[in-house]
């Protein structure tokens, strides 16, 4: 008998057909003996519905009011699906965060979940009952509703997995698993079976957004197998566990790419010590993230050119900080907007040697000019023209044989 | 300082716009210095859209978790009210009913509320806090979310006022008051100023729809002051309370009528002891409910007829049972769908003689037929042909000075 926490998405529960049809995804895992939890997203588009009506209300809506409120949605859903198991002939049983209660450090709409009574759940479980959870929430310590972000839903059920002492948790989606790329848009794009948790938090903190980054943090530290399917087949999904356990028979695992970089050169920066903390203190300060830095020595030895890649939205007011902080003197800054970040990540990397350099190798074969690069144990980032960002992700599919 | 709940319906929270209209409201009542406790109903159609949704997962819908389903309709307005004060400045917070907690009886769909609790409400009213709470609903002894049934937040906001004792409760609503007949199709209604509890409870019984009858009848055990007015009128409402309070210059205070009635004759019947009982046990034990009984005796002393009224939806069933049971003999069944009850209803008509008379002469006047009669201590009603409904209301209208 296995104990399975099963996570249902937005759009896996986002119209009546497909919550019955949850409902016998459920049914037969229970069926085989299997001590099931299931931890539920509110219907697709309904959060973004309530955050709209609270922001017609005020922009400043009280965080805590739009907790009560956005929590609601998940309620719904618990309900439904619960209905829809019990008209099943199953044993279900939806349970509100207060009555078990999930409790949360009390921050409202960031809240993490930091306890879970779990008596009556696994009462209720040994009596072959179905738990059904709504996820995103819990109950703070005075008694509050917090929510846990957006995305939540993936950390209660990692949380739920990790208290109950699951033995998997497995999040139920609308795409079938995790991809080589973006399967939507790079059609060589591929399914990988086995990835680890680094490999998946590189990937989605580079844009595959398939679960919450800090849902897969928690799992990892705590060991808890996590397992990421589609709703709506029945092919395996991927599996992402702890590396030691993956048989790596490639280096790199997936290629991640993001489109709202921009690149900014300060050309002619006095070269001397203490530049480079003056022009990123103030940057840091305004909250402007600064992925990465390349640093040119200029022939002269006086001056030199500073570029670094910082979200496009961010570039406006880059831009300003730079113009007017005293301590910082240059000739000129120059902007690209126009470029993509493209990454290789892989956990067998660090073990095999060349990847950085076929990875250049591939990139210059296709005349793809590098702007820009950064690395990191398990990740290779390029900065490169948007223009080449097809080509170059298809190449990299070919050279590391992720077709 | 004057302790106020304020209860606000589904069409007065029914849109963003309208909340904020609400808070207005309640900030100008707050602001006078009084304490101020909103309950407040789902968004209107809202708990019948969420009804809808259920049916489409099964028509036996679980009703624990329609419970959990519906009482989400009331969290939401009471978060959205509570952010509309909060950001008019004002000190608020919405209470689920876990929170406070609101204690019921446990029966699902159909809770009647036991018990509240009032230290952490009424420490908050102190502090100047508004207290918002989502009506319809509280938490049975075992934990679980319990409904009060369809107008429930009525029943809610009288419990509430009883409990935390408080000076008046006000029912703000689509209407801005009660009215001498239902003001859409009898233009001459008049609004009535002040009612008694037993008057409002028959104008209701008899198709005035403006407060839910229980919440009125709990209202009159615990002599809580009611109030109903207009949420979108300055206009004063109907002060309902107990009928010693009320100084009577009319006889009459409404006239009410319903269109749902027939009237059944069984002509023929042996006339003997018991036989009445044979008729109505059987209906019964089949919950019909029979509402005026005439018997005429018969000229040869040997057969008489009998004439009552049941709902139009009981009159197939109700042919079927007499024809059914053995006990009953009769010569034949005569029914009329086409009939309608008119019923005057006042506190005062009891001490003030010739009401009858006048009611019988008025409806003469008009050559309108009576087919039966039934009275009580504050109300009189008849039957009659349904085409003269709107002929006999205007002249009772007339006839008892409530133009």
């Amino acid at each position: 008998m296995v104990k399975k926490v099963l996570k249902f998405g937005g759009t896996s529960v986002g119209t009546v057909e497909r919550i019955s049809y949850v409902a016998n995804i459920i049914k037969k895992e229970h069926s085989t003996g299997n001590k099931i939890i299931a931890v539920v997203s509110a219907m697709s588009g309904k959060t973004n519905e309530l955050i709209k009506i609270s922001k017609e209300i005020s922009e400043e809506f009280s965080k805590r009011e739009l907790d009560v409120l956005l929590s609601s949605g998940e309620q719904v859903t618990s309900a439904l699906l619960s209905g829809a198991l019990i008209k099943l002939g199953i044993k279900a049983k939806s349970w509100m965060n207060w009555q078990i209660p999930i409790l949360t450090d009390g921050e409202h709409s960031n809240a993490r979940i930091i306890n879970m009574h779990i008596d009556k759940i696994n009462k209720f479980l040994d009596e072959d009952g179905v738990v059904i959870i709504p996820g995103f929430q819990g109950i703070s310590k005075n008694g509050d509703i917090t929510t846990i972000g957006r995305g939540g839903s993936d950390a209660t059920a990692v949380a739920v997995a990790k208290i109950l002492s699951a033995d998997t948790c497995e999040i139920y989606t609308d795409v079938d698993g995790v991809y080589s790329s973006d399967p939507n848009k790079i059609p060589v794009a591929k399914k990988i079976d086995k990835i680890s948790y680094d490999e998946m938090l590189e990937l989605s903190s580079l844009g595959a957004k398939v679960m919450q980054s800090s849902a897969v943090q928690t799992a990892m530290m705590y060991d808890i197998p996590l397992e990421v399917k589609s709703t709506f087949s029945e092919r395996k999904g991927t599996k992402i566990f702890n590396q030691d356990n993956i048989d790596y028979t490639k280096s790199v695992t997936g290629v991640a790419y993001s489109k709202d970089d921009a690149k900014v050169t300060i050309i002619g920066v006095e070269d001397r010590p203490g530049v480079a903390a003056n022009i990123f203190e103030p940057l840091s300060k305004a909250q402007i993230n600064v992925d990465m830095v390349i640093q040119n020595i200029s022939s002269d030895h006086k001056t030199t050119d500073i570029t670094f890649t910082v979200k496009r939205d961010d570039v406006l007011k880059t831009k300003q900080i730079l113009k007017e902080s005293a301590k910082i003197k240059y000739r000129e800054i120059v902007e690209n907007n126009k470029v993509a970040k493209i990454s290789i990540v892989g956990a067998g990397m660090v073990s095999t040697p060349g990847v950085t350099y076929r990875m250049f190798r591939a990139l210059s074969d296709e005349n793809i000019n590098i702007l820009a690069i950064s690395t990191s144990e398990i990740k290779l980032s390029v900065i490169i023209e948007e223009d080449n960002t097809l080509k170059a992700i298809k190449k990299l599919h070919t050279t590391f044989e992720l077709e």
